[in-house]
C-alpha cells in the first residue's frame, strides 16, 4: 500500500457524517435511542432506523440496521463539501489503490463506499435530505436531549499511519497521547471543537464509541435515570465524570447490543487554530485522564464493536491500561 | 363575630391540603397541568380532575372542576392530624359561630366544609387515599416536574384578623410586610419551610396564587418553553426572577382560565423555629421584593380569582403598589 | 442495661444538631470544607473550627478539632426543643443508667454530654448562638454551596436496640433494610424529609458519613472539580449516582483525614407521616440500592471513623456486601 | 464611496476578535466584568483593562479603557487568518477608499485601524498573545462563568449596504428579519454557530450589545444574583427569557456605564452551511421574537452606545418596535 505522507490526497473532508451499526432487535433500539439519548426518528422501515439529534438538519447521524448475526458496525460516515469534492475524493482513493465504489443510500446524495488506509469501512457523501431542527420543540424532548453528533473513536494498531492519512485530507492534530514518547492516541479535528476523530492504539480497526452533545448535566442524569427505569441500569458503564484532557463532563453508556455511546456537554471552541497540538504522556504526566474519581473498568478498554467483514490486526504489545480493576488492586 | 385572640381554638392545623378551583374546559386544563406543571392525574371523571405532584402520596393537591360559569375558586384545603383532631376542629368552628358542616368528598376521609373568620371557604380533612410517589419515574416526567404543593396566597381586607385566627390554630408568623408600620402582608408557616399561608391586604377574600415546588431552574424553563409551544406564551406573567425576601427563584404563570400558579425551587428550611418574625417595610426598607430585574406588572397585583358565592370586602385605601407600569413611567 | 422498649424516655428529640470530629491539619480542613463543601466559618481559633451551611441560622453544624493523634469522631450532636426538655433529657439518661453530665461548649446553650444505648457519644443542647443566613449572598458561594446539615449514618452491631432507643425519644422509622428478614439497616426521621439518623449493622459504633443538602447537580460537580483541582481527586469515593431507595442523587467524598461526607440534592418531603415504614430486602428485592451504575467499592463499606475512646463491638457475622470489587469479579 | 457589491474585497475575515469600549471608573468595571460576567483579567494598567473568557486562548476579547468623557465605544475588532491576509485586507480598504492605517496595539500582532462602509471603526489583526485556558479551573470561576466572546450587534441606517460589504469579505447571511418585505435586520456568520455579526436598521452606527457564551442557566442566574448583591439589580434589563428565532436562552444586562451585554447558553451548530437564509417577517409572522413572556422595554430598543467621533445617521422612518411599554398599553 502506498505511503501517503508525501502525496496529500487532493480533497478535503468537511465534517463527520454518521455511523451505520447493526442491532438484533430494532424495536428495542428505537426505545433506547429515543428514550435514553432523546434522538428523533427521521425514518424507519422494518430493517433500518434513521436517527438524528434535536438540532440536526441532516436526515440522519445514526443508522441502525437489523441483523440476525452478531451486532457489529458497518461503516463510519464522512462528509465532503460538495459533489465536485466527492469526485476528487473518488479519484484520490483510486489513485492510492484503496477500495472505493459508488453506491445508492436512501436519504443521501451520491455516496461513496471506501476503505481508509487502516481498513476502516467508510461511507462518504456531500449531501443528505433535510429535516426540521427540533431543538426548540422543548416539550417533546426526552432523555439526554442529544443535540448533535460530535465525534467517534476507533482503535487501530498503527496510530501514525492513520494520522498521516487523515491530516492529508483536511484534519488537524489537536492533541496527542504518548506512552513514554510513543504515540498511543491521536485526537483529530475538522470543526472548531474538540474532537472529530480519535484513534487509539490497540487491535483494530474496531469501533470504541461515538459521542453526542447534550445540553446540560440534568440531561445526562435523565439519560442515566431512564436507563435504570427501563432495565439498562448496568449499561451505565463509566461516569458521570470529567475528562481532565478533553475539557468535558461525560458518561459512557452501552446500547442494548453493547455499542458504546458517550454523552458530553457543550464543548469548548478552539478559536485559535494555529495552536500546536498538545502532547500528554500517560507515563510522565502528573495529570490523569480523569479530573477526579475512579478510572474506567477493564471492559471500557477491551470491549469494542468490530466492523463487519474487516480483519482485525494486533499492535506490538504495550503497557496495560490503568483499569478500575487494576486500580482497586493497587489501592488495597 | 367573636374575638379569637384570647381564646385559641382547641385544635391544630397540620399542613395545607389542596385547592379546589373551576375551569371552563377540562381537557384544556388536563393539558396545561400535566404538560406545563408536570402534575399527575390521580383520577378524572367528566366534570372533575384530581391532580398531584410527583412526590406526593396523598391522592390530590389540586382539584379542577368544570363550570359553565365564570371560573372561580371553590375552596382552600387544610389538613389536620387525625379524625380526633377533626372532631375538635368541628367543635371549635361551631363554638365560634363560624359556618361548618360534614360533607362527603371523593378520595378524602370525613371532610368538613367551613368558613374562616375572613370569609374564605375551607375544606378540612385528616386523611386522603394514597397514591404511589412518582418522583423516581424520571423518564415520564414532563414540564416543570412539579414535586409538591407548597403554599397559597389570599388577599383579604384585614390581615391582623386573619393572623390572630390562624396563629390560634397552629400557624407561626414567619415574616411580616408593613407599609409605614401598618401590616399589609403576613407569611404563616406550619411546615419547616417558608411559607404555607400568605395573606396580603387588598379587597377579598380572593385567591392570588398557589405554589408548587419544582426541582431546578431547568424545570422552570421547560415549563415556560412548553407554555410558548402550546400557545400560552403570554401567560408567563412574571419572572423567572428571584425574591429578595422569600429566598427563592420563581416564575408566575396563569392557567388557561386565569388562575395564577407560582413555580419555585426547593426552599430553605427554617431549622430554628424560635426565630422572631422578620419585619420588612416596603416604605423604609432599602431592599426591594425582587433581588434584581423589574417589578411585577399591574395585573399581577390586581388580577385574582374570586371564591364562588363569597362577598368581597374592600380595605381602607392604602398606597398603590410599585407596578411595572408605574416603574416604567418613573424610569423614563 | 435496662430494656427501653416498654418505658419511653420522657423527652423528645427535635432534630439533629451537629457533629464533632478531629483532624490533623486545621488549615487544610478549612480549605477542604470551605472550598469543596462551601461551608462558612462561623468561628475559628487555633484548635477548633466552627462551620455552618449557607442557610443555617445556628452557629455551627460541623465542629472540627485539631488532634495530634489519629483523627476520629468525638460526638454526634442532637437538639431538643428548649431548656425544660433538656432537663427531662438529663433525668431520662440518669434513670436509665446511661452516662450523662453537664458541660460548657462555646456558642451553645447549656449542653449535655451523654452516651446512647449503643455506646455512641452524644452532645445534646437546646440552643445555639445565631448567625445570619448566607443563602442569598450568591456571589460569595463556593464549591457545593452546602445549604444545611441533613443526616448522619452510624454502624452499630445491634440495629434493633438502637431503633427501640431512638423511637422512644421522638424518632419515627421511615424505612428498613432487611437481609432475608433480618434487619440490617434502619432509617429514622425527625424532620419531614428522609432521613435524620441511619444505623447499619456492622462493627461499631463507628461513624460512616454525614450528609449536607446542596442546591443542584451543578453544585455537586463543582465540588468534585474543586477536589480534583486542589489535589483531592481520588477522594471522590463514590458517585455521582442515584439512590434507588433514598430518592436522591449523591456523591460520597472523603475529607483529607478520611472522614466521609455525602452531598445530596434537595430531598422529597414525607408529607404523610402515617405511612408505614417501607421494608426493602437486599436478598429478595429486584431493586438494587443504586438506580443505575456500579456498586460502591469495598472501602465505602469497610472504612469508617471510630469514636474517640469508644470500644467497638462486632455483630454476628452476616453476608458480605455487594462491593464494586465483588461485582467486577462476578461480571468478568 | 464605491459600490462593493460587484467587486469583492480580496480577503477573508476569519472571526470576530474583540471590542474596545470606554468606561468612567476602571475599578468598578473590573468588579463588574470579573464578578458578574466572570471574565479573567489578562492584563491591566491604570487606564486599560484587558479581559478574556474562561476558555479563550487569545489575550483579550474585551478591552475596557478609562475615559473622562461620556463612555462610548472605540472600535469593533475583527480577525483575519494570517499576516498575509492582513496585507490583503489593507490593500482592499485602500482600493475602496475606506480609511485604514497600521497601528501598534499591546498584546496584538500588527494591527489595522480601518472604517467599514457604514462608518463603524474597526480594529483588525491576525494574531494576539496567548493565555492559558481557564475553563478547567472550576473552583476559581465566578458569576456567569463567561466562556467565550460570541457576537456583536450594531445599529446602522442601511442594512443592505452592510450586508453587501460583509458578505464580500467572508460572512454568510444566516437569517433576515423583514418588516413587510423590507429588510430591517440581518444575521451574519463566520463560525459554525449563530451569529457573529448582527445589524439592525436604526440610526447608527451605534453599538447595541455584545454577547458571551455561558455554560448553563445556573450561571445566568448567578450573574443576575451577583448584580443584585453588588447594587446593579436594576441593570438586569431584559430576561432571563428565550429567543424564538435565535434558538437560545438569554439575559441582557447593562454594565455600570450603560454598555449592554447579552449572556447566552451554548448555541446550536449550523452543520449544513448550504441552508438558505431564514427570512422572518415581523408583520406577517405568527411567531414573535420571544418564545414566551413579555417584549423588551423601550430602552432596550432606543439605548445604544455611540462610537467615539463617529457621526450617526438616521434611516427613513419605519414602524415603532413592540416595546414592553406599548405592549402594556395594548394589553390593558
Amino acid at each position: 500500500m502506498a505511503d501517503h505522507s508525501e502525496a496529500p490526497l487532493p480533497f478535503q473532508l468537511r465534517k463527520l457524517g454518521h455511523v451505520v451499526l447493526n442491532v438484533t432487535d430494532l424495536e428495542r433500539s428505537v426505545r433506547f435511542y429515543t428514550e435514553v439519548l432523546g434522538l428523533v426518528v427521521s425514518d424507519q422501515d422494518k430493517d433500518t432506523l434513521y436517527l438524528r439529534g434535536l438540532e440536526e438538519r441532516s436526515h440522519h447521524s445514526l443508522v441502525v440496521k437489523r441483523t440476525t448475526e452478531a451486532p457489529m458496525y458497518e461503516r463510519a460516515g464522512l462528509r465532503v463539501f460538495d459533489e465536485e469534492e466527492l469526485e476528487l475524493c473518488k479519484r484520490a482513493f483510486e489513485q492510492h489503490q484503496l477500495p472505493c465504489e459508488w453506491v445508492e443510500c436512501p436519504f443521501q446524495g451520491r455516496t461513496l463506499h471506501a476503505t481508509d488506509i487502516c481498513g476502516t469501512p467508510l461511507e462518504i457523501c456531500a449531501t443528505m435530505d433535510r429535516q426540521p431542527r427540533l431543538d426548540m420543540d422543548v416539550y417533546k424532548h426526552k432523555g439526554a436531549q442529544a443535540r448533535r453528533f460530535d465525534h467517534y473513536q476507533i482503535t487501530i494498531p498503527d496510530i501514525e499511519k492513520a494520522t498521516r492519512f487523515y491530516t492529508s485530507i483536511g484534519c488537524r492534530v489537536a492533541d496527542y497521547i504518548t506512552a513514554a514518547g510513543h504515540p498511543v492516541g491521536v485526537f483529530l479535528q475538522m470543526k472548531d471543537t474538540p474532537y472529530d476523530l480519535v484513534f487509539l492504539e490497540r487491535d483494530g480497526p474496531a469501533f470504541h464509541h461515538f459521542g453526542y452533545i447534550i445540553p446540560d448535566i440534568q440531561a445526562m442524569l435523565r439519560a442515566c435515570d431512564t436507563m435504570g427505569e427501563l432495565g439498562w441500569g448496568k449499561n451505565v458503564e463509566y461516569g458521570p465524570g470529567k475528562h481532565a484532557v478533553g475539557h468535558s463532563y461525560y458518561v459512557y453508556i452501552l446500547d442494548p447490543d453493547g455499542h458504546r455511546c458517550e454523552l458530553l456537554l457543550p464543548p469548548i471552541v478552539y478559536m485559535d487554530a494555529d495552536d500546536p497540538p498538545h502532547v500528554w504522556d500517560v507515563v510522565t504526566s502528573e495529570r490523569t485522564t480523569e479530573a477526579w474519581g475512579l478510572p474506567p473498568r477493564e471492559s471500557w478498554f477491551s470491549h469494542r464493536s468490530p466492523f463487519r467483514n474487516v480483519t482485525v490486526t494486533v499492535p506490538p504489545a504495550g503497557g496495560a491500561p490503568m483499569t478500575l480493576e487494576a486500580y482497586l488492586q493497587i489501592a488495597q
